[in-house]
């Protein structure tokens, strides 16, 4: 019954997949998170339909994921 | 007459439906939320229009929720 | 001259009409609500351009309600 | 040099014209407000491209409201 | 290296162009904001990609603001 | 294993690339931004598909940025 914030915390340092609003799938791995849900990620590669592409490492605006999952 | 959050809590390891704002419907088990209605669902079951698709657990952000019920 | 909390409490167990982001439109009793405007409502009819479903009872998440009004 | 609240209050049972975010166009009178902008109108009328339709009292939420001017 | 809003101080009584969500581009001077940058504009003129229609004085909600700078 | 906010720190007065919610890329140099990620930066360029211009300083609410990274 682990809490959503608890839930973020074991993914630390761990590969994850993040849905953005606008349907963006990033995966990379999980190097930090704050209250409000931004998020930075490292290795990161963005996936859409169409593309992947490397981005590095990127700061994430909370409002805008969607969801998140262990990969 | 439950406020919200109460309904939420009476529906705790039960099967959910959830609907995102991408018109996305995701079936699951609450496993749990906080004040923000960021959630966490595991055995969770992704349902588009033309698609169905397991995601194990995820973390959803309250803001991208649209509504909750129970399945 | 009553706030919009006073004008939500006038409502409750009253049949209300509440239109959603995505231009859904739910029917239903507004069963209880909270600060951010988060609402339980049941008997919740869901209405389309193209169709119209019984929910049950939903719990609405407030940043994805538009508006309300009385039924 | 008033803030956007004491513009608010100046409007208060005057008629106003709001556009929401899905470009539905409201006109009604100012009933009231809180500081989330929540909104209170009453003798509501929505305007689209191609319809016009009275809605009475409406609660908006704050969140949806682009911008508010005196009609 | 003056914080967001120090440079928002910096631009009162001062002609502004605003990028809001739906892509609208608002023109005016500047006559006040708040924290959550809520927007008082005078001698609005609302500018779309097919036409050009003058508002006067407009209260924007902040969080359909997207950006904003000196004209 | 920085925090969002020590990672937007290390990144002032360096160039950086912005996503915004439109999918607009703006490219200019972080001057500042505050706890609700509002950003200001200076030399400003925006890229669509279709386009590039400059615009020089502008203020972005943060609600609106989707991600940010080093250039």
């Amino acid at each position: 019954m682990a809490v959503p914030m608890a839930v973020m915390q074991s993914l630390m340092q761990k590969p994850i997949s993040l849905l953005l609003k606008d349907n963006t799938v990033l995966e990379g791995v999980l190097e930090s998170y704050d209250d409000y849900m931004n998020i930075v990620i490292t290795n990161t590669e963005e996936i859409t339909e169409t593309n992947k592409r490397k981005l590095g490492t990127v700061i994430l605006r909370g409002s805008n994921v969607v969801r998140i999952s262990q990969k």
